[in-house]
């Protein structure tokens, strides 16, 4: 029995998966939590104080699961080195941290390590709003067509304004970096001892296109003169589609995690991206929804074509020959973590603790007794503002059909309906864009925990939704990609369709719109996208309007 | 020194006041629980089951009020019931009850008590709204002048829908009354000996007219042949304007309460109206708010001008010699009893126990350090419906700009501020129809409790807000108005007008619009009328589309 290990890191930790090659069954898992989390107040010398919207993190963290986690699921299992055929990894995208000629970060340096721009700046890094905006303001002054790939907007979570930032901010760390990377092309070049980028964070993060390239050296001189020659002095010119070997594991990390020095190792992937295939997606029509705190949505077309409002259309971007579209919802499970901690009151957590259940767990019970329609509630889910298709963070939360006898179920269940309305908008904007979604698939803990979500989800969308079989989807999609790094001949495989078609599966249970509910869900859908466009398409701009109010009050305070 | 006392009869409790007449202290209150409190579900027989939205009485807990409270205000002080000149009595309205030929209530006949409609249907019950759909169908297809005087819609809570209920569910109890009174008449001829109808309750609640009299003999045939001649079969013709002298007090009235008998009785009020002069309002444009879970507004006006969406307008209705006009807020105080009972967290139950506040004032307390505006939030207040000047039942709550940071006392805040905004859009129909208001006045328990609410209405209608001195505004008025029952020459006052100039009063402190917040809260309430007019006024119905739904989803549910 040969396998393949595939390391998965989150936001809070990193997790690795001992997988088997033949099969695809996860044979052990071993998590660790980042020694130092998520920097957003202060630098890890305890002092050095991070502005509003500050993230960051540590790049050691990110070393010490590789030499944790990776001995710790070889003990258990005893599985023996030798047969470990490959590894790979994912990340969180966009986390990108500055690095010196030597390959080390920054932060490393001690004299450097006091500027919070020496770190690694995590994806919900979100303080170079600035710099963003700057970004999109020129680029559609000059027409720039990238736009249209990005649904019409630039996040500031990204690697240009992330990159701006430094530059206009810390000047000499920008002059001191020799590149800046994706954390998982870093963590990579660390596993294997030398620079292989991958293509997908270029192409979704980093305004890269396989045939047009970047944007062109006027673009970015506009944008700053330092940065005419960005791509060459700082990013890099070669990138690698996923799937490729990145190299062979390094005498050190070999010694470090107690695997074989020269063990394949993959290029560099992402968490959402690298979850396709370990569901078994390997052609268009299957969209996969990533659902965490906020929802992303991944689907595979054979085209490129423009869809308003999505995140980004890469070529390769998910599997090679084929165009990967991501669109996403900003706030999703974050809604329902909202409700619990500012809005449900003590009787309801009473009730909870007396059936002996999770608050989530008990308002699902209670939701899952009302009928479509029977709460009266409906609202927009914008509590984050609205990434897909609208693009516009100025958004915000809506809710309507308020009684004396609404009920905190109610307000949960039409939180939960809210996000599957968002869902359908997103589909029917890809469909009406002529990329065609015939079904749907999902992964993450809230697609394994909350069946009533999933039954809404289907009923809403009027399609039927798949569930991974894994509940460590982004690890078991990375360790499939070691298994095609390591090839056929050393018992992987030769292309990730073949690896997908072995090792990513799906749960026996599918979820199927039941026609009565998806009948009464239609009717109030089309509320939904009427209000959706009230209020989001320019009709009645009142949540941009208090938005500025609130802004105009902060600073008569301050 | 002579006293007056008033008798206030609410929804839970009655309560008498002992006052100086010559200077409106109130020396003395005694409060008495009614033995049957509301009756919803059973009749006092604990067998009989009430239906959906009934709300009963029992007519003796009236009289157990005086029984108890009166002697034990005389006892408290040692006054003695010589000194005593008048008493007066305000009700909930319209708290109406079935009479027989003795005077007596219907239910008083054990037989007959055990049919429901023999009892006191209080002002909530809600179960007529059958009747009231027909009498505002058959109004409006006749085109009936009356509508326009109440807002273009009749309540389910007014007499003939009441009714009308008891003929069409009970006829033989609709046969065996001799008269459908009032509570607060009959509690007045049960103390005077004599039916001495008030033109108020008469005006507001049923129909009446000083110069056109009730509707015509042909509008109540249409309604029901049977209802042909009910004004002179089960009401009364003649009526009599508030400040009128009902009569004596019986010798056996003087026996239970411990007064002299032929003590002056006022002719009975209703709690709203009454509370007017008791806050020394005695000319038009000031509108006196009483502020409890619902809101009640009285305004008085020299001309009868037809105001779209008032509750009615009645000449005498108030004071002698003006239009007296009321509006009204279906849901205030209920709002944020809702807010506190569903959607308020434990932690800051925990932190108000910490703080050693009650829930309601350390809300406040956190809501009073935000800025206008700076909640984000806008509301509206519609969680019970709209009564002024939308009348429209089917209207429900709707609440935008939440994000993830919103916390439970921007909530609170948003909707005091969206009970305001509600406020400013009736006095801006009052204004644009003819009637102006110039100053606020408010009495009821939350105009002393929240100082952050009164600031907010002052603000929000930039207008200055008088606070009734008395935390028995209703009491107050009625022992007035027993006052002027006796008469100048016996120590009371030759008319209200005379008695509101002396025993009516508010603090010295008012709210005062400060104009920083009232710029502030134009731009809101700018946001607000648009809302209120897109939900409320046709150009999107879907909070009628959802209550459909939810209708149907209720059937279908079985």
């Amino acid at each position: 029995m040969k396998y393949t290990i595939g390391v998965d890191y989150g936001t809070q930790s990193g997790r690795a998966v001992l997988v088997e090659t033949a099969t695809g069954c996860v044979r052990a898992q071993a998590v660790k939590e980042y020694t130092h989390g998520v920097m957003d107040e202060y630098l890890p010398d305890g002092v050095t104080r991070l502005g509003p919207d500050w993230a960051l993190q540590h790049p050691m963290d990110y070393l010490e699961v590789l030499y944790e986690t990776i001995p710790a699921v070889l003990k258990e299992t005893g599985v023996s080195p030798q047969d470990v055929v490959g590894i790979g990894i994912d990340f969180t995208s966009c986390t990108v941290l500055p690095v010196g000629a030597d390959g080390l970060p920054l932060c490393f340096d001690p004299v450097l390590a006091k500027n919070p721009h020496a770190w690694v700046k995590l994806w919900k890094h979100h303080a170079a709003q600035y710099e963003a905006n700057k970004l999109n303001r020129i680029a559609q002054e000059r027409g720039e067509a990238f736009l249209d790939r990005y649904g019409g907007k630039i996040s500031s979570e990204w690697v240009f304004p992330k990159l701006m930032q430094i530059l206009d901010e810390a000047p000499e760390i920008y002059e001191k970096m020799d590149r800046f990377m994706e954390a998982t092309d870093w963590v990579t070049m660390m596993l294997c001892g030398q620079e292989r980028r991958n293509s997908c964070t270029a192409g979704y993060k980093a305004l890269w296109h396989k045939r047009d390239g970047y944007p062109s050296k006027d673009f970015f001189k506009a944008l700053d003169p330092r940065l005419e020659n960005v791509v060459e002095e700082k990013l890099a010119v070669t990138l690698y589609p996923l799937s490729t070997k990145a190299g062979g594991l390094t005498e050190e990390m070999a010694q470090k995690t107690g695997l074989l020095p020269g063990t394949a190792v993959a290029v560099g992937n992402v968490d959402a991206h690298v979850s396709v295939p370990a569901v078994g997606i390997t052609e268009p029509g299957k969209m996969l929804m990533i659902i965490g705190t906020s929802t992303c949505d991944i689907l595979l077309g054979t085209e490129e074509k423009l869809v308003p409002g999505m995140c980004g259309v890469v070529e390769d971007g998910v599997l090679p020959g084929l165009y990967g579209y991501e669109a996403g919802q900003s706030c999703v499970g974050d809604h329902f973590e909202w409700m619990v901690e500012q809005c449900v009151p003590p009787y309801v957590f009473k009730e909870a603790e007396a059936a002996d259940m999770g608050i989530h767990a008990y308002l699902t019970k209670k939701a899952s007794a009302l009928k479509p329609g029977e709460s009266g509630l409906l609202a927009l889910d914008w509590w984050n503002g609205n990434r897909s298709v609208l693009v516009d963070v100025d958004l915000t939360g809506m809710m309507l059909g308020m009684t004396l006898s609404t009920r905190p179920e109610e307000i949960y269940r039409a939180l939960i309906e809210a996000t599957a309305y968002g869902k359908r908008m997103i589909i029917e904007t890809f469909e009406e864009s002529g990329v065609p979604v015939d079904e749907l698939y999902a992964c993450g803990g809230i697609s394994w925990k909350n069946p009533m979500m999933m039954q809404i989800y289907a009923d809403v969308t009027n399609k039927p939704i798949k569930i991974s079989a894994s509940d460590q989807t982004p690890a078991l999609g990375a360790a499939m990609f070691g298994a095609v790094a390591a090839g056929k001949e050393n018992g992987g495989y030769s292309s990730i369709f073949e690896a997908a078609k072995v090792m990513g599966k799906v749960k026996d249970e599918a979820y199927y719109p039941i026609p009565e509910n998806a009948a009464a869900y239609d009717r109030l859908y089309a509320e939904y996208k009427r209000l959706h466009d009230y209020f989001g398409r320019g009709e009645n701009d009142v949540m941009k309007r208090l938005k500025a109010l609130k802004a105009e009050a902060r600073r008569r305070e301050g």
